[in-house]
């Protein structure tokens, strides 16, 4: 694993090598080296090509053995087969980072895939930091180092972006470029055999430069590193992602393209949300919030204030705070005092402030002073649409003015074109967020409240659970003894005992009157359950009986059962029924379960039992080990969560007894990584206690 | 009711009086008459100034009656005291048709609602044509007809806008003037006290000049007008609205901001869709789909071919696809052969076609070649990320060569700022949307398909059901001459009945003798319920036993519900139970419903019963009449539609049962307007048959 020292070299390298560097303009050896030089690298640039001589004003040396200095970079863009040797020379001449611009590699097949693990290899060896292959390469703006082969040059500014897309950071870089936007540091990760997007992400969240981090992502090597390496970067920085191939057709078109595995979309989404990563949909959203979180202060409260010109966009922006989770402000009697004596008889002073068509800047001011001293106020959004009497430069500047004075952010959106730019523009260049319609602002104020949420969230508590971890081992060692995968249902229940699940009951009984007394002793009702070995799935002999409440109920479920079971599966040996007691009567069933992702780990889930999960997918996952706010989280996030909390004067369902299970499941999870999956379903749950009634478990 | 032929004065005039013509730039009588004679007007312009003498070079009557020609189109700009005597002696001058500036009215209290019921009353009876007030005015770009008091020039296009608010309109004329989209007609709608949304929709459909309508509403006035309008409209051309108000805090203010109420906008939905009228969520959509409709022919299919220079947008775009209903084109192998051929060994030649990053212009145009020519796509969109290789304007001149010769849409996403600035500006040019997201694009063609389908949908079949209305007539009005609002329930299973619904068979009993002779009757199992006249909820009282399969049980059960209700209630008379035979017994539950929506009629309602709709909120509606089409609409659309289908093997219900009742029940709440609510729960529904085994049902 690499530590943050090794990335240093990477971004502040003294000394650089162009292994490939090229005379002719077309070439990336050309453009890269083209690029150190204008952007004002002022460490030490060396050349390397065959045939010496000078290149764009600098000697170049014809062999890495032949560099006149030892480089700590070397950047190699050179024919696919010549990069391993160039490592291997670059290694000898004590580099400490080396970055492969060169494609052609894993996303190519077998034998790129092989060349690129001799390349890790190499590097892992050698102890030198690897950033590639199929990198665009990256850049340091704070030392004028643009060692890319993008045609755009990148200014300085706050925002990190790093990208698993070459092509698309060329895109970036030119958007960017346009709307004024500013980078600290720029990467692109290429096939991430050495550097993965938890190294660069723990790196930038140690820069100072750096104050909002952004990123595209196609795959996560390692998620439970990169989890926990988020985790602490968003505690100092906000960190906004876009996660692509979240469905089918796009999680197909990933593995075509980089040759990885996109992995489950339900862990990286639950891995994201468990590391306080803002996840959004679409490039534009990314940029979105990169401004707006590079810009201004974060929102205390959900609280937002619209003061708009034009009443039509008011009332969208008011649609568009429902669906954020954000609230129109409340006005104190101090704000409504000040703006109906100010405010023509026909505005609004109810929020959206409508301060309607024929409003001056003057009208703007006066409005937006009283509001940012507001204190029910939380966040101010600005709309204007260019009216007749609209005067959008001094608008803009009432608003730039009231902005700098209020510590609570300010957005605006003007809507328009030519005749709103000049507005626009004076905005951006004080730093505050416009944007061409209301809807993409409330997105980012939402955005930005939810990570001031999550950095003044409670301290994250892991539990630790009391178990008998020997007791759960001993049962599954015996399973796999047996070649089983699926665990007999007594040793998994044996388990679920050792980790103090709350189990029912059971009995093992082979006759009726056996199950009588077995009934009498346990307490009525109990439930009978047809036992085979030759029975994997009772429910296909319908060998389930439930709420018996009488010794009569127990022999007429017993002669049912065992009778219908041999009818329908004559070949079976029925060993007996189990006795079981039954769970809460006038109970919720709810389901956990959990399982290991290949990436991120094991992988808990929440859900109602029946259809809700089934057929609408309402279902909440996270990744083990849960903390305390994790399965709370888990547990409310369903859309079904009222029918816990009790619907119609019901009595809520005791959610502490679930938690508890949710805990216990993932310290199981965590504990037993040979368990493949663990499912309780249902458990049965009222306003008293839960019951774990069915358990299937897998080990693999 | 307005017929289209009024409206031609106002987008037709050939002589306009304009009424408080301003001689001072500030002032809007100066903005509009300025706006009038720059736009090229070609008809008379008579402007009216109690001062008399010249104003921009036209002579100024001094008053209506003193105008040298009788206006087709009169235009008041004054303040609003004075605005009811302009209508009046515009109307003396044979006037057709007024629009109305001033604002002042229904938007500002009771005195000016009072004041603009005049207005509107004065315009009926003198037969002339009112729009407005608070209207921002209109365009007609065909006679160069700029009757607005906007500060943009609005260019001659083929897309139609109409808006409820006024100051919207002036953002969006700015905004198209910058990204170079003309209009055909222009409508700012004001309070509507005249012409309508229906009135200006069915005229816009009407007008040859107009290849695409958008707009923005906040309230529908006459929602059955409306409805039947725009349906005619959209079998013609495209029309895309954006309906704000559509959320509490969103109707919140727009009840304050036009004195309008929002109304249901569950009901304004399913009017939108059973129209046929493309909903959107924001302005940006708007602008998206109206540009896409306006160049683009429709997508036959949904089957979508990206090529791409850069594997991260090809995903994104994957990914985008499916939430859009679209899918990712299977090349044929004709297609596969030659783009093999054609394209470097490291491309993706199945879809997204990734011809990768040192793609020049030509290996866009050799493989957008091969897929215009491939039958199984039915639309292109082209992505262009800005890399080292990327040819931008060469680029562009391929794309807009293929889709010159090619009859599927084509569309770009060009991602970048002033790299790709040049080929974005040729492809908008050539009538090639170009958008700077893959997203967006998406988002229009499954618009696009929607709308090839909704022209391509079956004839609407209205079904008129087979009723006895006379005898549902004589239920309601006893219950009426009763004074209850609520109907008993054997009353309005007598209207069930006579609507032909599937009711079960039902006898009122006395003594558990006679319920044991009833039941025999009716054949085992049945169901027991306790009547009283006092006792209006069962379950209140615990007074229902279902699935009694013997006499023996149905004597047990009249014991328990009997004395149970006496224990709970010794105050009620217990006049006895209903027998009732069981519905189809494993059977889904459904809720049929409908309701009385104030600006749309009858609502008719789908869901399951329980949790999914009441927590979930998982349920959908129409407006009543239903057509065919409708109701299997209405029963697909919910998310838990796979449970009626039946999952895991089970076998479907009877759709069918349910489609019937669904009919039944449109036509009910057609022929009676007075039922204020039918709510049937539940509808059992099996395999063979469904069932009405609840009704409730309300009179108003």
């Amino acid at each position: 694993m690499l530590s943050d020292v090794n990335l240093r070299s990477l971004f502040n390298p003294e000394s650089i090598a162009v292994v490939g560097a090229s005379r002719s303009g077309h070439k990336l050896g050309n453009v890269i080296l083209s690029n150190l030089v204008s952007a004002g690298y002022r460490g030490k640039l060396m050349p390397v090509n065959p045939a010496g001589g000078e290149i764009l004003g600098l000697a170049a040396s014809p062999s890495v053995r032949e560099l006149p200095h030892p480089p700590d970079l070397g950047i190699i863009v050179l024919p696919r087969e010549q990069v391993l040797t160039a490592m291997e020379e670059l290694a000898d001449a004590h580099v400490s980072a080396i970055c492969v611009i060169t494609a052609g590699f894993r996303e190519t097949g077998r034998d790129g895939f092989e060349l690129e693990m001799e390349m890790a290899d190499l590097a892992r060896r050698r102890n030198v930091t690897l950033l590639g292959p199929n990198s665009l390469g990256l850049v340091n703006t704070a030392i004028g180092l643009n060692a890319t082969i993008a045609q755009a040059k990148p200014s300085r500014g706050s925002i990190a972006f790093f990208s698993q897309s070459g092509a698309l950071c060329s895109a970036i870089l030119d958007w960017a470029d346009g709307e004024g936007i500013g980078f600290s540091k720029f990467v692109s990760l290429g096939n991430k055999a050495g550097v993965s997007e938890a190294d660069v992400l723990e790196s930038l969240g140690n820069d100072p430069e750096t104050k909002v981090i952004i990123g595209y992502l196609e795959s996560v090597d390692d998620g439970q590193k990169f989890l926990s390496k988020a985790r602490a970067v968003t505690e100092k920085k906000p960190v906004i992602m876009i996660k692509a191939g979240t469905t089918p057709s796009g999680a197909r078109a990933t593995s075509s393209h980089t040759g990885s595995m996109a992995g489950s979309v339900v862990a990286s989404t639950a891995a994201f949300k468990q590391a306080g990563i803002i996840q959004v949909e679409s490039l534009e959203s990314l940029f979105d919030l990169a401004r707006a979180f590079a810009e201004q202060p974060l929102p205390t409260g959900p609280n937002l204030t619209v003061v708009t010109n034009s009443g039509g966009p008011g009332i969208l922006a008011a649609d568009a705070c429902e669906d954020a989770d954000l609230h129109l402000a409340r006005p104190t009697m101090e704000t409504l005092e000040v703006l109906s004596k100010a405010l023509p008889p026909f505005a609004a002073i109810y929020n959206p402030i409508d301060i309607i068509g024929d409003a001056d800047a003057d009208r703007y001011r006066v409005t937006l002073e009283a509001v940012a001293k507001d204190e029910m106020s939380n966040a101010i959004l600005v709309l204007l649409t260019p009216t007749a009497s609209a005067q959008i430069k001094e608008t803009a500047q009432a608003v730039i003015d009231i902005a700098a004075d209020c510590d609570k952010p300010v957005f605006a959106s003007f809507m328009g074109d030519s005749r709103i730019g000049p507005g626009r523009d004076m905005l951006l260049d004080a730093g505050i967020p416009c944007y061409g319609y209301p809807e993409p602002a409330i997105r980012a104020i939402s955005a930005m409240l939810a990570h001031h949420r999550w950095k003044n969230r409670p301290y994250p508590v892991e539990v630790c659970f009391r178990r008998d971890q020997g007791r759960a081992s001993r049962a599954i060692k015996r399973a796999k003894r047996l070649g089983l995968s699926e665990l007999p249902f007594n040793e998994a229940m044996e388990i679920a005992t050792a980790y103090e699940l709350p189990v029912p009951e059971i009995r093992l009984v082979r006759t009726s009157d056996q199950a009588v007394r077995a009934a009498k002793k346990l307490g009525y009702p109990v439930a009978l359950k047809i036992v085979s070995p030759h029975i994997s799935s009772r429910s296909d002999v319908d060998g389930v009986a439930l709420n018996l409440a009488t010794p009569r109920d127990v022999r007429d479920a017993w002669l049912d059962i065992t009778s219908r079971a041999q009818r329908k599966r004559p070949d079976a040996y029925i060993t007996g029924c189990l006795v079981q007691t039954m769970g809460p009567v006038k109970a919720r069933a709810v389901v956990v379960r959990f399982t290991q992702d290949p990436q991120f780990g094991p992988l808990v889930s929440f859900s109602l039992a029946g259809p809700s999960a089934e057929v609408l997918g309402d279902i909440s996952y996270r990744l083990a080990p849960l903390t305390l706010q994790d399965v709370q989280d888990i547990v409310r996030e369903i859309k079904s969560f009222p029918l816990l909390r009790g619907v119609r004067g019901e009595e809520p369902v005791n959610l502490a007894a679930i938690e508890d299970i949710l805990l216990s499941m993932s310290q199981m999870a965590t504990d037993f990584p040979e368990i493949r999956e663990m499912v309780l379903d249902p458990v049965l749950v009222d306003s008293e206690e839960a019951m774990v009634t069915d358990i299937r478990l897998t080990v693999g």
